[in-house]
Protein backbone atom coordinates (compact mmCIF):
# COMPACT_ATOMS: atom_id res chain seq x y z
CA UNK A 1 0.00 0.00 0.00
CA UNK A 2 1.50 3.39 -1.02
CA UNK A 3 0.58 5.95 1.32
CA UNK A 4 0.90 9.58 0.56
CA UNK A 5 1.28 11.70 3.45
CA UNK A 6 0.61 15.60 3.70
CA UNK A 7 1.78 18.51 6.12
CA UNK A 8 -0.68 21.34 4.75
CA UNK A 9 0.35 24.56 4.59
CA UNK A 10 0.01 27.35 2.19
CA UNK A 11 3.51 28.68 2.96
CA UNK A 12 4.83 25.06 2.91
CA UNK A 13 3.66 22.18 2.55
CA UNK A 14 5.22 18.68 3.37
CA UNK A 15 4.62 15.86 1.26
CA UNK A 16 5.39 11.95 1.27
CA UNK A 17 5.08 8.75 -0.13
CA UNK A 18 5.79 5.82 2.04
CA UNK A 19 5.16 1.57 1.04
CA UNK A 20 5.32 -0.80 3.41
CA UNK A 21 7.76 -3.88 2.06
CA UNK A 22 6.65 -7.96 2.97
CA UNK A 23 9.15 -7.47 6.07
CA UNK A 24 6.57 -4.87 7.60
CA UNK A 25 9.37 -2.30 6.74
CA UNK A 26 8.19 1.23 5.57
CA UNK A 27 10.19 3.04 3.04
CA UNK A 28 10.05 6.51 1.30
CA UNK A 29 9.38 6.17 -1.69
CA UNK A 30 9.78 10.04 -2.02
CA UNK A 31 9.52 13.08 0.08
CA UNK A 32 9.37 17.02 -0.43
CA UNK A 33 8.01 20.26 0.37
CA UNK A 34 6.67 22.39 -1.73
CA UNK A 35 6.98 26.12 -0.91
CA UNK A 36 5.01 29.10 -2.33
CA UNK A 37 6.12 32.89 -2.80
CA UNK A 38 4.67 35.10 0.03
CA UNK A 39 4.88 37.98 -2.81
CA UNK A 40 1.49 36.38 -4.12
CA UNK A 41 -1.90 36.12 -2.87
CA UNK A 42 -3.21 33.61 -0.93
CA UNK A 43 -5.44 31.87 -3.74
CA UNK A 44 -2.24 32.05 -6.09
CA UNK A 45 -0.29 30.32 -3.20
CA UNK A 46 -3.43 28.02 -2.68
CA UNK A 47 -3.09 27.05 -6.19
CA UNK A 48 0.41 26.26 -6.18
CA UNK A 49 0.55 24.05 -3.79
CA UNK A 50 -2.49 21.79 -4.85
CA UNK A 51 -1.55 21.93 -8.41
CA UNK A 52 2.18 20.43 -7.16
CA UNK A 53 -0.05 17.96 -4.58
CA UNK A 54 -2.36 16.49 -7.73
CA UNK A 55 1.20 15.69 -9.94
CA UNK A 56 2.36 13.69 -6.74
CA UNK A 57 -1.03 11.48 -7.14
CA UNK A 58 -0.64 11.65 -10.76
CA UNK A 59 2.82 10.54 -10.33
CA UNK A 60 3.26 8.41 -7.38
CA UNK A 61 -0.34 6.98 -7.74
CA UNK A 62 -1.14 6.60 -3.70
CA UNK A 63 -3.52 4.30 -2.22
CA UNK A 64 -4.46 6.48 0.33
CA UNK A 65 -3.86 10.09 1.69
CA UNK A 66 -3.31 10.78 4.98
CA UNK A 67 -3.43 14.19 6.84
CA UNK A 68 -2.43 15.27 10.55
CA UNK A 69 -5.67 16.74 12.14
CA UNK A 70 -5.45 20.18 12.66
CA UNK A 71 -5.96 22.10 15.94
CA UNK A 72 -6.07 26.29 16.69
CA UNK A 73 -3.57 27.56 18.96
CA UNK A 74 -2.37 31.09 19.12
CA UNK A 75 -2.48 32.75 15.11
CA UNK A 76 -6.01 31.90 14.19
CA UNK A 77 -5.45 33.85 10.92
CA UNK A 78 -2.47 31.19 9.79
CA UNK A 79 -4.39 28.51 10.94
CA UNK A 80 -7.20 29.77 9.02
CA UNK A 81 -5.70 29.61 5.66
CA UNK A 82 -3.97 26.20 7.06
CA UNK A 83 -7.30 24.83 7.28
CA UNK A 84 -8.30 26.61 4.15
CA UNK A 85 -5.27 24.71 2.72
CA UNK A 86 -6.81 21.53 4.11
CA UNK A 87 -9.88 21.50 2.43
CA UNK A 88 -8.55 22.09 -0.98
CA UNK A 89 -6.11 19.21 -0.77
CA UNK A 90 -8.82 16.99 0.64
CA UNK A 91 -11.04 17.99 -2.25
CA UNK A 92 -7.99 17.40 -4.80
CA UNK A 93 -7.77 13.91 -3.26
CA UNK A 94 -11.28 12.78 -3.66
CA UNK A 95 -11.53 14.25 -6.84
CA UNK A 96 -8.58 12.24 -7.64
CA UNK A 97 -10.54 8.93 -6.20
CA UNK A 98 -8.07 9.08 -3.46
CA UNK A 99 -9.42 8.49 0.14
CA UNK A 100 -8.36 10.30 3.17
CA UNK A 101 -7.89 9.90 6.85
CA UNK A 102 -7.30 12.29 9.11
CA UNK A 103 -5.12 11.61 12.72
CA UNK A 104 -4.86 13.67 15.72
CA UNK A 105 -0.58 14.81 16.47
CA UNK A 106 -0.53 12.64 19.51
CA UNK A 107 -1.77 9.55 17.28
CA UNK A 108 1.16 10.58 15.19
CA UNK A 109 3.56 11.15 18.49
CA UNK A 110 2.67 7.99 19.24
CA UNK A 111 3.30 5.73 16.42
CA UNK A 112 6.34 7.49 15.47
CA UNK A 113 7.64 7.33 19.20
CA UNK A 114 6.12 5.75 21.27
CA UNK A 115 5.19 8.84 23.52
CA UNK A 116 2.25 10.95 22.88
CA UNK A 117 3.84 14.07 24.14
CA UNK A 118 7.08 13.33 22.00
CA UNK A 119 9.46 16.62 21.16
CA UNK A 120 9.32 17.73 17.00
CA UNK A 121 12.73 16.89 17.20
CA UNK A 122 12.45 13.62 18.72
CA UNK A 123 9.61 13.04 16.24
CA UNK A 124 11.79 13.73 13.80
CA UNK A 125 14.72 12.03 14.73
CA UNK A 126 12.54 8.88 14.83
CA UNK A 127 11.60 9.56 11.32
CA UNK A 128 15.32 9.51 10.42
CA UNK A 129 16.02 6.52 12.48
CA UNK A 130 12.63 4.56 10.94
CA UNK A 131 13.27 5.60 7.77
CA UNK A 132 16.95 6.26 6.77
CA UNK A 133 15.88 9.72 5.43
CA UNK A 134 17.51 12.56 5.76
CA UNK A 135 14.73 15.24 3.99
CA UNK A 136 15.79 17.50 1.18
CA UNK A 137 14.17 20.18 1.67
CA UNK A 138 16.01 21.41 4.95
CA UNK A 139 11.71 22.03 6.47
CA UNK A 140 10.67 20.31 9.32
CA UNK A 141 7.73 19.69 7.00
CA UNK A 142 9.02 17.10 5.06
CA UNK A 143 9.45 15.13 7.88
CA UNK A 144 6.08 15.68 9.57
CA UNK A 145 4.61 14.93 6.46
CA UNK A 146 6.56 10.97 6.61
CA UNK A 147 5.73 10.86 10.37
CA UNK A 148 2.28 11.50 9.56
CA UNK A 149 2.20 8.50 6.48
CA UNK A 150 4.34 5.80 8.83
CA UNK A 151 0.99 6.85 11.88
CA UNK A 152 -1.18 5.63 8.80
CA UNK A 153 0.89 2.55 7.36
CA UNK A 154 1.00 1.33 11.40
CA UNK A 155 -3.10 1.85 11.62
CA UNK A 156 -4.21 0.85 8.03
CA UNK A 157 -2.68 -2.69 9.32
CA UNK A 158 -4.13 -3.27 12.03
CA UNK B 1 -20.43 44.17 -12.48
CA UNK B 2 -21.73 40.59 -11.36
CA UNK B 3 -21.56 39.55 -7.81
CA UNK B 4 -20.89 36.02 -6.58
CA UNK B 5 -21.61 35.82 -2.82
CA UNK B 6 -20.77 32.84 -0.72
CA UNK B 7 -21.59 31.84 2.73
CA UNK B 8 -19.24 28.60 2.96
CA UNK B 9 -20.15 25.96 4.31
CA UNK B 10 -20.39 21.98 4.48
CA UNK B 11 -24.15 21.85 5.68
CA UNK B 12 -25.25 24.46 3.91
CA UNK B 13 -23.93 27.02 1.63
CA UNK B 14 -25.71 30.45 0.59
CA UNK B 15 -25.04 32.04 -2.89
CA UNK B 16 -26.27 34.77 -4.36
CA UNK B 17 -25.47 36.58 -7.68
CA UNK B 18 -26.15 40.09 -7.69
CA UNK B 19 -26.19 43.05 -10.25
CA UNK B 20 -25.83 47.06 -9.51
CA UNK B 21 -28.18 48.74 -12.21
CA UNK B 22 -27.44 51.90 -13.83
CA UNK B 23 -29.65 54.16 -11.01
CA UNK B 24 -26.85 52.48 -8.24
CA UNK B 25 -29.51 49.81 -7.47
CA UNK B 26 -28.85 46.08 -6.26
CA UNK B 27 -30.96 43.38 -7.86
CA UNK B 28 -30.13 40.01 -6.98
CA UNK B 29 -30.01 37.95 -10.40
CA UNK B 30 -30.09 34.92 -8.51
CA UNK B 31 -30.05 33.09 -4.55
CA UNK B 32 -30.06 29.65 -3.36
CA UNK B 33 -28.52 27.11 -0.92
CA UNK B 34 -26.55 24.25 -1.88
CA UNK B 35 -27.05 21.22 0.74
CA UNK B 36 -25.76 18.27 1.55
CA UNK B 37 -26.28 15.31 3.54
CA UNK B 38 -24.92 14.45 7.23
CA UNK B 39 -24.55 10.81 6.06
CA UNK B 40 -22.03 11.23 3.40
CA UNK B 41 -18.43 11.55 4.34
CA UNK B 42 -17.00 15.12 4.81
CA UNK B 43 -15.00 15.26 1.72
CA UNK B 44 -18.08 14.14 -0.36
CA UNK B 45 -20.34 16.85 1.31
CA UNK B 46 -17.38 19.04 0.21
CA UNK B 47 -16.91 17.77 -3.29
CA UNK B 48 -21.19 18.12 -3.34
CA UNK B 49 -20.71 22.07 -2.50
CA UNK B 50 -18.08 22.42 -5.04
CA UNK B 51 -19.30 21.16 -8.03
CA UNK B 52 -22.63 23.25 -7.41
CA UNK B 53 -20.41 26.68 -6.77
CA UNK B 54 -18.69 26.16 -10.14
CA UNK B 55 -21.82 25.26 -12.10
CA UNK B 56 -23.16 28.77 -10.41
CA UNK B 57 -20.22 30.18 -12.06
CA UNK B 58 -20.49 28.58 -15.29
CA UNK B 59 -24.18 29.87 -15.42
CA UNK B 60 -23.55 33.35 -13.95
CA UNK B 61 -20.22 34.31 -15.08
CA UNK B 62 -19.54 36.71 -12.06
CA UNK B 63 -16.73 38.86 -12.38
CA UNK B 64 -15.91 38.24 -8.79
CA UNK B 65 -16.34 36.06 -6.02
CA UNK B 66 -16.67 37.47 -2.08
CA UNK B 67 -17.15 35.55 0.81
CA UNK B 68 -17.41 36.92 4.77
CA UNK B 69 -14.35 36.34 6.57
CA UNK B 70 -14.80 33.57 9.35
CA UNK B 71 -13.71 33.80 13.09
CA UNK B 72 -13.52 30.93 15.49
CA UNK B 73 -15.93 30.99 18.37
CA UNK B 74 -17.30 28.17 20.14
CA UNK B 75 -16.98 24.98 18.19
CA UNK B 76 -13.61 24.54 16.66
CA UNK B 77 -14.35 21.26 14.71
CA UNK B 78 -17.05 22.92 12.94
CA UNK B 79 -15.12 26.13 12.43
CA UNK B 80 -12.87 23.89 10.95
CA UNK B 81 -14.47 22.03 8.52
CA UNK B 82 -16.07 24.85 7.48
CA UNK B 83 -12.63 27.00 7.04
CA UNK B 84 -11.84 23.73 5.02
CA UNK B 85 -14.56 24.37 2.78
CA UNK B 86 -13.89 28.12 1.94
CA UNK B 87 -10.44 27.20 0.71
CA UNK B 88 -12.09 24.68 -1.35
CA UNK B 89 -13.92 27.18 -3.08
CA UNK B 90 -11.43 29.56 -3.15
CA UNK B 91 -9.46 27.28 -4.86
CA UNK B 92 -12.10 26.50 -7.65
CA UNK B 93 -13.24 30.08 -8.02
CA UNK B 94 -9.78 31.20 -8.25
CA UNK B 95 -9.42 28.00 -10.99
CA UNK B 96 -12.06 29.65 -13.15
CA UNK B 97 -9.98 32.84 -13.19
CA UNK B 98 -12.53 34.73 -10.49
CA UNK B 99 -11.01 36.67 -8.33
CA UNK B 100 -11.78 36.55 -4.55
CA UNK B 101 -12.59 39.08 -1.87
CA UNK B 102 -13.16 38.68 1.67
CA UNK B 103 -15.05 41.20 4.14
CA UNK B 104 -15.07 40.93 8.28
CA UNK B 105 -18.34 40.52 9.66
CA UNK B 106 -18.97 43.97 11.09
CA UNK B 107 -18.29 45.33 7.55
CA UNK B 108 -21.11 43.33 6.32
CA UNK B 109 -23.71 44.87 8.99
CA UNK B 110 -22.68 47.90 8.05
CA UNK B 111 -22.82 48.28 4.54
CA UNK B 112 -26.36 45.98 5.08
CA UNK B 113 -27.61 47.96 7.54
CA UNK B 114 -25.15 50.71 9.10
CA UNK B 115 -24.67 49.14 12.23
CA UNK B 116 -21.62 47.06 12.79
CA UNK B 117 -23.32 45.37 15.79
CA UNK B 118 -26.92 44.54 13.98
CA UNK B 119 -28.49 41.06 14.90
CA UNK B 120 -28.48 38.15 12.33
CA UNK B 121 -32.60 39.62 11.96
CA UNK B 122 -31.96 42.60 11.01
CA UNK B 123 -29.49 41.74 8.40
CA UNK B 124 -32.14 39.47 6.77
CA UNK B 125 -34.79 42.24 6.95
CA UNK B 126 -32.56 44.89 5.53
CA UNK B 127 -31.48 42.23 2.59
CA UNK B 128 -35.25 41.93 2.32
CA UNK B 129 -35.66 45.22 2.08
CA UNK B 130 -32.75 46.62 -0.28
CA UNK B 131 -33.71 44.02 -2.75
CA UNK B 132 -37.12 42.86 -2.16
CA UNK B 133 -35.81 39.08 -2.04
CA UNK B 134 -37.79 36.63 -0.18
CA UNK B 135 -35.39 33.75 -0.05
CA UNK B 136 -36.54 30.34 -1.86
CA UNK B 137 -34.37 28.30 0.36
CA UNK B 138 -35.88 29.43 3.81
CA UNK B 139 -31.80 29.16 4.94
CA UNK B 140 -30.43 31.87 6.23
CA UNK B 141 -27.13 30.97 4.50
CA UNK B 142 -28.95 32.55 1.56
CA UNK B 143 -29.20 35.71 2.91
CA UNK B 144 -25.81 35.82 3.98
CA UNK B 145 -24.80 35.46 0.63
CA UNK B 146 -26.74 38.28 -0.53
CA UNK B 147 -25.58 40.38 2.50
CA UNK B 148 -21.98 39.68 1.25
CA UNK B 149 -22.67 40.24 -2.24
CA UNK B 150 -24.31 43.52 -1.12
CA UNK B 151 -21.46 44.69 1.03
CA UNK B 152 -18.97 43.97 -2.57
CA UNK B 153 -21.28 46.02 -4.52
CA UNK B 154 -21.16 49.20 -2.51
CA UNK B 155 -17.35 48.64 -1.76
CA UNK B 156 -16.22 48.22 -5.08
CA UNK B 157 -17.67 50.68 -6.38
CA UNK B 158 -16.26 53.00 -3.84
Amino acid sequence: MKILGVDPGYDRCGLAVTERDARGRDSVLASGCITTSPNDAFEQRLLVVVQSFREWIVTHKPDVCVLERLYFTKNQKTAMRVAETRGALILAAHECGIPVHEYAPNQVKVAVTGNGRATKDQVMNMVQRITGVVGNSGFDDEYDAIAVALTASASLRT
